[in-house]
C-alpha cells in the first residue's frame, strides 16, 4: 500500500505534465514537507514527471530524513542547491520547474549559473498548493485533531479567567494550554481583544486589563503540522442589548455562509451568504474582510473564501467560516469555524459552542 | 534631535554610494523594521541615496504607520509594490536597489514589468543586514532586556520542574514564563533534551518523561522585537564524573572564547579559542557547530562565530558564544551567553549562573 506522501507525488507528477515540465524542483517548505513528510528546516525535493523524486537535506538531518521519507535521499555535503544541480545533469532533465513564490532572487541566479547547458528552469506558480487544497483522509485526520485540541485549550484557558487579567495574561494562557494539549507552536499570533479593542480585526494583546464588557478570542495551533483556527466572543458581566442583537447578527450569518458551503458552489456564494444575511441586518459595511480561507500545513492557503473568489467547493477542502462586524469606538464581534467541505454538504469540525456567552 | 531609526536611515543611504544606488527598495521585514520602527506585518521602505524616505503599507495599518513612522507614509490601496512603482516614476531615479535574498522571484518579475522606462533594478545583498551588525544605544537596551527577561524565565521555570514531567511539558513552561514576564514569542523552538536526547543539537522537545541525568535547556525569546538566546545545564540528581569533567571543559572552552572577543579581534579567533580548549581535553571532534552568531531583530544575524569567518569583532556586536559536544549514546553538554563587544573588550549579557547545576 501506498503512504499518503507517495500517493501525493503520484498526483504532483501528474500536474507536471500541462506547463511540460521534466521535473519540479520543490523548495516551499509546506509543499516539501506535503510530498515527503520531511518535519525538519531545510529539505527540497526534485519530482520527476515520472513519479519518481529525490530529497534533498543537510548533514544535520541524515537519521530524521531516512526515517520520514519513503523516496531516495542525498545528504548534501555543501549547499543544497549544489546537490540538486548535480542530481539534475545526472538525469539528464530538459524543463525544470522552480516554485516562483518561492524562491527568492539570490537562489534563483545561483541555481541559473552553475545549471547544466541542458537545462532550462522554468518559474511556475501553485502547482502544489493546488492540489493542497484537498485533503486527503491523513490530512483530514490531523486537522480534525488539531481543531479539537484548539477548542479543549480554549476552555481550559477560560477556567484560569479572572476580571483585571490583562489581554497578554490571556493570550500566554491560551498558549500554554494549546502546547500542554500537544500542539507545536500558534499558528498565528494569539488575539485576545476587550472591548473597544475588539473594533481592530487584528488586535494585539496588550497590557489592557480586562474588564466588564466584550472580549474577542481568535487563537489557533499547529499539531503534527496542521492548522487549527477559532474565534469565539465572550462578554465578561451581562452583556447589553446591542451586544446581543449584533452578536445574533453575526451567528446568523456565520450559519448562512456554512449552510452555503457543497460541493460545486463556489467560494464567492458562500462569502455572499454572509454579507446578505449581514445587510438585512444594516451591518454589511462593518464587515470590511472577507469571509474565511482554507487552513492544513499553513494557516492560510487557497481557497478564499472572498467576493470575487470563483473557487469551487471539493469534498476535502478544509476552510475557515468567520464572518465580523467591527464599530469603531466601541467594539467587534467575529464567529469562526473550521468547517470541511464533504461529499454531501458540510461538516463544522469545532466542537466549541456558539451559544452567547457570559462570564464571570 | 534625530530618532534611532532616522540616524539609521541616514547610516544606510551612505550604503548606497558604492553600488552607485539612487535608491533601495527595503523588503525584508527585519529590515524594514530597523530603518522605520514598524512592526507590522506588511511594509516597504523605498530610501534614496540622499536620505529621504517613503513607507509604503496598506490600509490594515494606517493608524499604527503614522504613530510609528517618522518619514512619508504612503497607504497603498491595492499591492504595495504598485504603489511604489508609482513613487519610482514620480522621483524619476534610475538605479533601484533591491533585495536580493528576501525578494521572491515572482515579486521581481511583477515589479521589472511594470517598472518605468527610466528604472534599472539591481539586485544587492546585505547592506542593511551589514549596518544591523553593529547596534546602537537603544538596540542594546533592548538586547539586554530580552535577555534579562529570558533568564529570569529560566529561573521560574525550572521552580516548576518535578521528576516525571516530560521535555515538551518543560518547554511549555519556559515559553509560558517568557510570555508572562513581556515576550512576544520565543525566538526559536525552545530545546529541551533529556539524558541522551542531549546528543541532538537540535532536539525538539518530545514526549519522554526527565528522570534522573543531564538536562539541556536552549532558549530564547523576542522581547519588543529583540532575540534572547541562552543554554543551559542541569543535572537530574547527582552528576557523575563524566559528566562533571564534560561540563568543566566545555565551560573552560566557553570562558576562552569569551575571553578572545575584543575590537578587532577575527570572529574565527574566538571560534580557535573554543576549539583548542576543547582539543586539550579530547573533546574537538565533539564540537560539531560553530561557536556562535549575532542576534538582534533575527535570532540569527551576522556575524557568524565559526572556523572560517574573518569577521572583526566591534564595539555593538551582540553575539552568542555556545561551544557544545555531543556523545551518542551519553548526551551533550552546551553553554551559552549572549555577549556585547565594547570599546575595551565585552560585556556577558547573560546573568544566569554557569556552575554546574544539579537540581531535585
Amino acid at each position: 500500500m501506498k503512504t499518503p506522501e507517495e500517493s501525493r507525488r503520484a498526483s504532483a507528477a501528474e500536474q507536471l505534465d500541462e506547463p511540460k515540465l521534466d521535473a519540479l524542483y520543490v523548495t516551499s517548505p509546506p509543499n516539501v514537507r506535503y510530498l515527503t513528510g520531511f518535519t525538519g528546516s531545510n529539505g527540497a525535493l526534485l519530482l520527476y514527471s515520472d513519479g519518481r523524486a529525490v530529497f534533498f537535506t543537510d548533514p544535520r538531518y541524515t537519521v530524521q530524513a531516512n526515517q520520514q521519507v519513503t523516496c531516495k535521499v542525498v545528504i548534501a555535503k555543501g549547499p543544497i542547491t549544489k546537490a540538486t544541480l548535480i542530481e539534475v545533469a545526472r538525469s539528464k532533465v530538459r524543463r525544470v520547474g522552480i516554485e516562483h513564490d518561492n524562491l527568492t532572487v539570490g537562489q534563483f541566479e545561483t541555481l541559473k549559473k552553475t545549471l547544466p547547458v541542458q537545462a532550462e528552469l522554468v518559474p511556475v506558480t501553485g502547482l502544489i498548493e493546488r492540489l493542497r487544497m484537498v485533503k486527503d483522509a491523513a490530512e483530514i485526520a490531523l486537522i480534525r485533531a488539531s481543531v479539537i485540541g484548539n477548542s479543549r485549550a480554549l476552555e481550559s484557558a477560560l477556567k484560569r479567567f479572572h476580571m483585571g487579567m490583562t489581554e497578554s495574561d490571556l493570550a500566554a494562557e491560551i498558549d500554554y494550554k494549546n502546547r500542554k494539549f500537544g500542539a507545536e507552536s500558534p499558528s498565528f499570533d494569539t488575539i485576545v481583544a476587550a472591548g473597544s479593542h475588539a473594533a481592530l480585526p487584528h488586535a494585539h494583546p496588550g497590557a489592557a486589563k480586562i474588564g466588564l464588557g466584550m472580549l474577542l478570542i481568535d487563537m489557533g495551533a499547529f499539531r503534527n503540522g496542521y492548522a487549527s483556527d477559532m474565534t469565539r466572543m465572550a462578554y465578561v458581566g451581562r452583556a447589553d442589548a446591542k451586544y446581543k442583537r449584533t452578536y445574533k447578527a453575526v451567528l446568523e450569518a456565520q450559519l448562512a455562509a456554512i449552510d452555503a458551503i457543497r460541493p460545486g458552489a463556489l467560494t464567492s456564494t458562500v462569502d455572499r451568504a454572509a454579507r446578505q444575511t449581514l445587510k438585512k441586518h444594516n451591518l454589511e459595511r462593518e464587515f470590511v474582510h472577507s469571509t474565511g480561507h482554507g487552513l492544513g500545513l499553513e494557516i492560510h492557503e487557497q481557497p478564499r473564501i472572498g467576493k470575487k473568489d470563483k473557487t469551487k467547493l471539493e469534498p476535502g477542502m478544509a476552510i475557515t467560516v468567520e464572518p465580523g462586524v467591527y464599530i469603531e469606538g466601541w467594539g467587534g464581534i467575529r464567529i469562526e469555524d473550521t468547517v470541511l467541505v464533504t461529499e454531501t454538504g458540510c461538516e463544522i469540525l469545532t466542537p466549541t459552542t456558539k451559544e452567547l456567552r457570559e462570564i464571570c
